[in-house]
């Protein structure tokens, strides 16, 4: 997500204390920090109303929410008036999750309708491109969870080929996700416009490469 | 593909010259007999109209296709007046896969529309299921492909979990096949008419468990 500069943004999020500039401080302490034995993570959160909507929805987990642009940041936690245990915002790059999180340290990472930077000599951006699929099998825990959401069919066909070819497994694939209601999921404000349409929403829920996680009978 | 019981059907297959009642009497030596190095085979070849457009576009590799109903298999050989050496049709089920085709005799296996058992306790009928992915291991080569197409979503869906999760590697995945012409690739009289509503038509190909088939940079 692109937006104006805003000169207060990194004011504001200096005195957030739910917001964490130093996530390296925090390697291998996360559930402790949040109070709970199970960690998501949402990268490239945005506007943040999934993070929030799903750390309200589901607040014995923690969720936190990671996201680079400090405009778009600050914008999200505005929205964000009542602190929560439970969850926290950081700004940082994902390309440095490794120096954030300890080995098998998160459960669940979500990739929420993340920039599909269409480009082909952008796709190296693409959160699901090769070489961040292999820093998210380092940091997630040997039953740990990747699900991600998109409302663009190249974008989910590109990131299915990579998920598959780096070893990943579904589960779970959905090519109109809300066909069904799906209530344990919170819609963020950009999905929702997109079901409004009528347009799908492509989802797929996978497992790190390693054994087999559905029983074949 | 259901169809009313023709009489004639066994009687008319067994005076075909290019219908195999006994494929395991060419096991091995299948490449030789069509006089190609490269081995197509289409499992459910229902009206056989595919197969028969495909070995005509590309007469310098081998096409098979495989029909269990001997109904339908004598319906799709009435069109095909022609013979033409680099086919055959083999009237027989696929279950018995491994004991027609030598280990790595196949190059490229294509399972086009076939029946989606939507039901789940027939899900072990389906052709993208678990048990029938093992036998097309065994028969395919090092670098063999599988292509699946389909018009159901729900097929498709489930199709994407089995391959993932018994290991295979998907190079291609498209939701709606026929945006771009593919003018490579036969257009059947079923697809024809899904695509002639403007419903989309999907495809994944992709190659055996093992290897990356594509480079990343």
């Amino acid at each position: 997500m692109r937006m104006r500069n805003k000169p207060w943004a990194l004011a504001y999020l200096s005195e957030r204390p739910d917001c964490i500039r130093d996530p390296q401080n925090y390697k291998g302490k996360w559930k402790e920090l949040l109070g709970s034995s199970v960690l998501h993570i949402e990268i490239g959160s945005g506007k943040g109303d999934w993070w929030l909507k799903m750390s309200e929805m589901v607040p014995d987990e923690g969720w936190l929410a990671i996201e680079k642009d400090k405009n778009v940041s600050a914008t999200a936690l505005k929205k964000d008036l009542q602190l929560q245990a439970n969850r926290r915002w950081i700004l940082g790059d994902a390309a440095e999750l490794e120096e954030w999180f300890a080995k098998g340290e998160v459960d669940v990472i979500h990739l929420n309708f993340t920039d599909p930077w269409p480009k082909k000599h952008h796709a190296k951006r693409r959160l699901a491109h090769f070489r961040f699929l292999q820093r998210y099998d380092k940091i997630l825990g040997e039953d740990g969870t990747l699900i991600l959401k998109t409302d663009n069919q190249a974008y989910f066909e590109f990131s299915l080929c990579e998920l598959s070819q780096a070893g990943w497994r579904f589960c779970e694939v959905d090519l109109d996700y809300r066909q069904e209601p799906h209530q344990e999921e919170a819609i963020s404000e950009y999905e929702a416009k997109f079901v409004s349409l009528g347009k799908p929403i492509y989802r797929v829920k996978c497992h790190r490469s390693g054994g087999l996680h559905e029983a074949h009978d």
